[in-house]
């Protein structure tokens, strides 16, 4: 059995900077078309000369001309008109994370009233930048999606030409909002996709699968399967692949982040296959993505053959997820 | 400020054997007069033979003579009245695990009908031996104590004489059940006074406060504290202390159980203390454990002094809650 993806894009990436850069990025820029690169640097992506450069370094170390990474910029509630129009064939999103909710968003949204978001929003809106959001409020950690619908609802009634992006959905609450409103979509992660909390702390405590948003309850993994399986039009595949270095994930405090950006597509081809849904993955993985940013990718043809693929243990000293298992699709070749 | 605490009592202890136990043994029998053992050994404690032999071994290492461990029985469904006969001086309660539950519980019970459970505790409710239970299904990790509930309910209608200490609850449910029926009582633990599931996974990841059950909700939290600062009669502290090595908390597959036994009763005057609410210490820690499960312990004066406490970053190498920070009470003396 075999599949063929055609352009496959990740539209939620971090690709880090400096010798991650180098570990990480020839991983996704082989299997995939593009990729909406994450703006959360130390500092922050808050300029047309950082983006610029920081496309550049990505560039030079996936020499590829078939990738091609979508760029964003961090959110600032004080933004302008003339700032943003001199920056929007630069980027494709501009990025918001509330103040502190993960990693290096020390510099985010503390308060997300519309008069404080306004300066942004509206040249935003006028220039028709989509807007992608992390959105969690600072509350318990199992409510904190659930709980920043209502700056979603908010933003998405007074700005209704502006596209948002809820992105790494994982709760049922979130995908009922995101039906309620026009100008909403969403990414999905594959490890939302796969795991629960029960994987996180059900058992034994796995570092590995720990990541923010924290893996929900079982009933909203279905809801989210169930909009990917469809591949609805409001939802594309976007990794939220979070690298960090063995010793920050398997040491007390572990940073948030699962690595999936290089066994994304065999996982994804798996768990679509065994939903019976295959055909849908297409979608899911890059003609949504199309539609909803209105991009063309470069053209790349991924064959995928149901033939084991051991994952690998860590990618230089990167582990990632499924790392030593074994996973029933592999990519067989990039045309 | 001072308080003296009159023969404290920790009511539900995992002491383990060999090398751990001399580091931790002596540790619980310095500050508490007596401890209920947790028989989850390997392989289980279930003889007499086993319950005297490990009574020994921890008598050896705490030479302590005003320290009483209080032994239990591990539950297995099929003993009958003469064996629990024979051993009923020899132990206090008998403690019942779902299989796999927790450390060392693959031998625990599967089937929880009472048409199963009935030669055991039958036997059990004509010699008045009460029952500890560790109450969590195998469903969902936020769920598990609040789905075992109906299982508490029947065991406690079916035999409303036998005394039921639901163990170191952690739900409103649970609180809520234990009011419902006479015959149930509860151990409380420090840990799920203090810490909620964002302690462990809502910033970074803490695999030291990562313990079975899991640490819940803030309201959670809530119904608990209001039971153990009112020092209901129907509550009482058991730390559920459970020691592993650095190295099994500390990597991946961190093991369950957070080690509190050395810093408890620090802890225990410091969050009294600030509830306001010190005068009632005494009974939560010793008077209502004797009336529940009518013991004497031998007398033991522990003063504790408000004074900073800085919790030592290890106890040989094993790591205690609070490790390098500073409580506000200390241990004074012992009389």
């Amino acid at each position: 059995m075999q599949l063929t993806l055609s352009s496959p894009l990740d539209m939620h990436l971090h690709l880090r900077d400096g010798k991650m850069l180098e570990i990480v990025a020839p991983l996704s820029a082989k299997e995939f078309a593009g990729a909406l690169v994450m703006p959360n640097l130390v500092p922050p992506v808050t300029s047309k000369e950082m983006v610029q450069s920081y496309k550049e370094r990505i560039l030079q170390v996936c020499k590829d001309d078939r990738f091609t990474p979508y760029m964003s910029l961090f959110f600032l509630p004080e933004y302008d008109y003339e700032f943003l129009q001199e920056l929007k064939d630069t980027i494709l999103a501009i990025k918001l994370y509330p103040a502190g909710i993960t990693t290096n968003s020390e510099g985010g949204v503390d308060n997300f009233s519309l008069e404080a978001l306004a300066p942004t929003l509206e040249a935003m809106n006028e220039l028709g930048i989509p807007l992608c959001v992390h959105g969690e409020t600072n509350g318990f950690v199992m409510d904190r999606e659930a709980e920043f619908i209502p700056i979603y609802e908010r933003i998405a009634k007074r700005f209704p030409e502006l596209k948002i992006i809820m992105e790494h959905i994982t709760t049922k609450e979130a995908v009922d909002a995101l039906m309620r409103f026009e100008n909403l979509y969403a990414t999905i992660t594959l490890h939302h996709l796969h795991i629960t909390l029960d994987d996180v702390a059900g058992g034994l405590l796995r570092p590995h699968l720990f990541c923010k948003p924290i893996a929900k309850r079982p009933e909203d993994r279905m809801a989210l399967r169930k909009v990917a399986f469809m591949a609805h039009e409001k939802v594309m595949f976007g990794s939220d692949s979070a690298p960090h270095p063995r010793d920050k994930k398997e040491a007390p405090g572990c940073a948030a982040g699962i690595f999936t950006a290089p066994v994304a597509l065999s996982a994804l081809a798996q768990i679509f296959e065994e939903a019976g849904v295959l055909e849908n993955l297409q979608k899911f993985v890059s003609d949504n993505a199309q539609k909803i940013y209105n991009i063309t990718p470069p053209k790349k043809e991924v064959r995928l053959v149901k033939e084991p693929f051991e994952v690998p243990a860590s990618y230089a000293d990167v582990v990632p997820m499924f790392a030593g298992q074994e996973l029933k699709w592999r990519v067989e070749s990039v045309l």
